[in-house]
């Protein structure tokens, strides 16, 4: 029986940014996809989408990013019946999900802080879990891989600054997560990779803030944001990646950015 | 009327660590010392110690390290009346506490990983808030500062490792935090330090790990383990720099450390 | 006038490793390829090998790496008359070369370290000049490039070690001048990348450093050693990253590597 | 026979900052001060100052921080016949010299990179050379060293930025030379410590940059600019750290310092 990859993602927004646009990239490289997330609304119109250029897509929204949802809906994934007659395999996860509050550190809330490391950390800590114990049952592939853990950090992965105290504590704790895991799974061929995106990406919100020329100069001015599908690009780049040259961390940044 | 500056430090131990030796050599330098720990018996030991030395310490012990838990007793701490006339002012805290589940990433369990966020993030969060805010209302002392910030951080404060994915995460997020404190605070006169501990420290409970002639070779051996005292020490300096040339962060290891 | 992009490579050593494999890329994806070595045999060996492949590749050879020797060849590479009628445009430029003495600090020499650093540093800033001047002088291309300047970093770009001194303080010199660079140029769309190189790569010569089956072990077990066609790979997909998402560094490292 | 300790500095500038500063202090703390500059007026004006005040201080001027001008120099200071029945040991060495090019990158030229290169790394390998031969034969002291080597880093040792192309080479390269000779010689009880300048530094000439009110602004705002005797009090802390507790790197930075 021939066996089609499964890429689950975690955090697809509204369906303008990153987890979407990857969702996308993948599909249409031979995957089937996974979507999580919280917003129903947004996730069935992506998972529409997908299925209606011709791939498949599968939608699992939860209610929340705690430790026990996440476990619960990565079970789900796995237990998914796809249509057609190929074995599904989970082999590439991407988590993108999480919040950013920006604030000045005498703003941020007790809550605000949970949310953080709730997104960044608790939910990720449990993602991998089930990542690991799903790729240790894959066979090695032709390009010496199990499976692919991947992770979207930000600028605030490697600063801690003064808007974002809340935000840093969280993406820190993602990052020492993804090298831990890097070093503990390397050795059983599942390669985890970690990917920080220093600058701002082009979506409908982060269009949505600017008005009349500013907002057509944003959308069109290539040198000073990120695109969703060029990071794409990079996620497929490190999944490709055969085991004599994997990647544990690389930095994104638009051509005029600052840095 | 004249003012005695209050060192605040929460996590103890079983007071032959980091913790207690830091009170006890600021005690000797002038300061009352209000000492936060959870096992109440050690912390009232450390307590009498100190005060049977002729110095001044007060016991604060709390159940746990939530968030509310924390703003709750430094309340008590600001609020806490010490013997003579004169006035308190907390000019110093330390946060040193924390668990370090050392596990394999599989074995760590969802409540491995909320104890070493609780205690390395959350709990930190609300200590910082408290002693941000108490700072703000001291006066710039000679030496150019309102107060001191100072955190305990560790080898997994830098790097994830296969035995400490739940502990990095925590030491990463309490180091982001350290720097995105230093960055808004610094302006305020108010100094805040990291200290990366890159070794282990001799206590009572490390050296009982070991028997025998092992365990007397690394108690002499002063050139293999930390010394608390030594530690201490480092956190005097950072205290008492001058407004000109503050540390944000600085490394300790014993001279024979393979690193 | 059609225009066919030069790809220049730096260090080719035996032609077995990174430069010659990137080497063999590049001029497989239609760059014609200039390449610059200091021993001729070998230079003059991959040279014919690409020419006789089909592709188009010319040999520099350069007597050493001083200053104004990379200058010069780097002159001679622009005004190298191609076959064929379209207009040669040097878009592409690797420096891979340098030399790596193991030596405990004491065993280190005067001339030892002075090699390190002529070729670590000083030949890298007059290679970069070069392909700096070059690539302002090109159009911006349909991805938002001038040009693309690449380094090959290695374990000791972030590592100073026992047996590194020499070579570890050239390689974190070379980081150094290609995070300026890019931070530099970025804004005049020429986009400038360093990769390091965590492990050991396979070639002729590290292979010949081991007898018998460890050898054959070595050779075939792919987990444990970089390819050389796996970092050419690398090269190219970072070239091929668009405007608005680009790479200052990544690191390599076999999936085994312990780390 | 009592053995007085001789702390040796390289790099004096015009005798108003770091390395003056420095020299100022052990001198005040018990050492016997060598100086080793390239400018002889502003040397023998701080041997003098030394001399004057009732300390002990000789002058060695050299003409260049050439490999082999630095070994002799180190030689002369080992030869010198200090006043007094003491014995003089070597105990502590000091790189403070060094250029620092601030210069777009094509700006830079071959002599501006070969002073940045010779000074910020050749030097200090025959310094450290010279130093490490020394310590080992000394006696391991109570506090647990035969010798303290010191290297002052700045801003550049960490970042590559668009006018330091030059410096940062240089800057990194020190950097990684103390790391390498920290992890070879703490064995031997060597202690190696780095220290990160991040800010500017009150000098006559820093302030003579400066007129008038903005001038004497700068001299007296002391939250904004480094004091070279508190830059001082950070290398005589690093030499009194006992072996169990050793620094390898601090930073120092201004109160007010944006970073």
């Amino acid at each position: 029986m021939s066996v089609r990859p499964v890429f689950v993602v975690a955090g697809i927004g509204n369906g303008t940014g990153t987890g979407a646009s990857t969702a996308r990239l993948f599909a249409k490289s031979g995957y089937r996809v996974a979507l999580i997330a919280r917003n129903p609304e947004h996730l069935n119109k992506l998972a529409k989408e997908i299925n209606d250029a011709g791939f498949e897509a599968a939608a699992f929204p939860v209610k929340d990013y705690a430790y026990q949802t996440v476990l619960g809906v990565f079970d789900a994934v796995r237990a998914y019946q796809w249509s057609g007659s190929e074995k599904a395999e989970v082999r590439v996860a991407l988590w993108n999900a999480g919040s950013a509050p920006f604030k000045k550190f005498l703003d941020v809330t007790e809550e605000d802080l949970a949310r953080s490391l709730d997104s960044h950390v608790t939910a990720p800590f449990a993602f991998s879990r089930q990542a690991i114990l799903t790729f240790q049952k894959n066979e090695i592939d032709s390009l010496g891989r199990r499976g692919t853990l991947l992770f979207t950090g930000a600028t605030a992965s490697l600063r801690g600054n003064v808007w974002t105290s809340a935000f840093a504590a969280g993406k820190f704790g993602l990052r020492a997560l993804s090298q831990s895991l890097a070093k503990e799974f390397g050795k059983e061929n599942i390669h985890v990779a970690h990917n920080i995106i220093d600058g701002g990406i082009l979506t409908d919100l982060s269009a949505a803030r600017r008005e009349g020329e500013a907002r057509e100069q944003y959308i069109n001015n290539e040198d000073s944001r990120l695109s969703p599908d060029s990071i794409a690009q990079s996620y497929l780049y490190l999944v490709n990646q055969d085991r004599t040259a994997w990647t544990w961390e690389l930095d994104l940044r638009p051509a005029h950015e600052k840095w």
